[in-house]
């Protein structure tokens, strides 16, 4: 950030009185511009024992493998994201959406909210943003071609959720640490 | 919006090519100014069979009773966000904190993450947002001084919790629509 998106001047970083972390603020007409983490919804849609995945149409990680998710609109709830999202990406119906996980990025500053459902009538195709759309068992997840460590991290939790016959909510946190090391928590 | 935070040109509000809301873009620099929820975090902290409430030093809201909450910042987790504010709002410290309930205000483009925890030794003060800070059993919560419909929803479903012995996760809406009427929804 350069300039006031109210006023047009050249903002300066400052710790504003009262508070105890730096902001872009404006010198001349006093807006303090605050920057916030982003939520990610997604969705784990199952259609009989299979899960949906789409190959990604854009940047990053073109080509590889995802879970129907973006980021959250205003005027919109969680699961509206959710739903949103699988339709834009799969032209994904889903049935009964659930929350499942909650994982922190603190690193880039994004909250992902994952839901899981069931895919309506099994029918999924692709949308703008993906190349294809494909149903997998679980032993034929492509894991080395997951675009996110985030998207692996779920769908380990959906399968072991799913195995034992039980889901529950999830909580976590993803960190990309030194030398790009990925480091999962798990509460 | 007015500027572009980028290059200091007036932006405009348009549908970006292949987008399907209207976005503030910058017509010089071609940067698209995305806006999105921001997330809530708070936390609702017991000591013995009592309650931790904050009474607000700041609008909105001056005077009313709240539990430990706010904006969450770049670069930390939803709980330590939670943990953050406790001690900023109330100098609580917090005792093994859950996830309890998300609550969207898609009105306000607000998500409210919601943890419950112990209040460490019984040990609380007010912070700078705050006028007072006070333990309260169930029965004198002040319902009718609660800074906001998040605060009252939170607080109901823990002490509906704790009345069955079992806490568990919960989601839901609370929208204020025409009139200014609110409408809950409990998934």
């Amino acid at each position: 950030m350069k300039y006031c998106s109210e006023c047009g001047s050249t903002v300066i970083l400052r710790v504003p009185d009262g508070d105890t972390l730096a902001r872009y603020v404006c010198p001349a007409c006093n807006t303090i511009h605050y920057q916030n983490p982003k939520i990610v919804a997604g969705c784990i849609l199952q259609w009989e024992d299979k899960v949906l995945l789409c190959r990604r149409a854009i940047e990053p990680r073109y080509g590889l493998w995802t879970v129907p998710a973006g980021f959250m609109e205003n005027h919109e709830t969680t699961v509206q994201a959710a739903i949103r999202e699988s339709w834009e990406e799969a032209k994904a119906e889903v049935n009964d959406a659930h929350l499942f996980a909650l994982i922190n990025l603190p690193h880039i500053n994004q909250v992902y909210i994952m839901f899981r459902g069931g895919l309506k009538c099994g029918q999924a195709s692709p949308g703008a943003e993906s190349l294809e759309v494909g149903l997998f068992l679980e032993q034929d997840i492509p894991w080395n071609k997951l675009a996110f460590p985030v998207v692996d991290e779920s769908l380990r939790l959906y399968f072991s959720d799913r195995s034992t016959g039980q889901f529950s909510m999830h909580m976590g946190d993803i960190i990309r640490g030194h030398e790009r090391k990925i480091q999962i928590n798990r509460y």
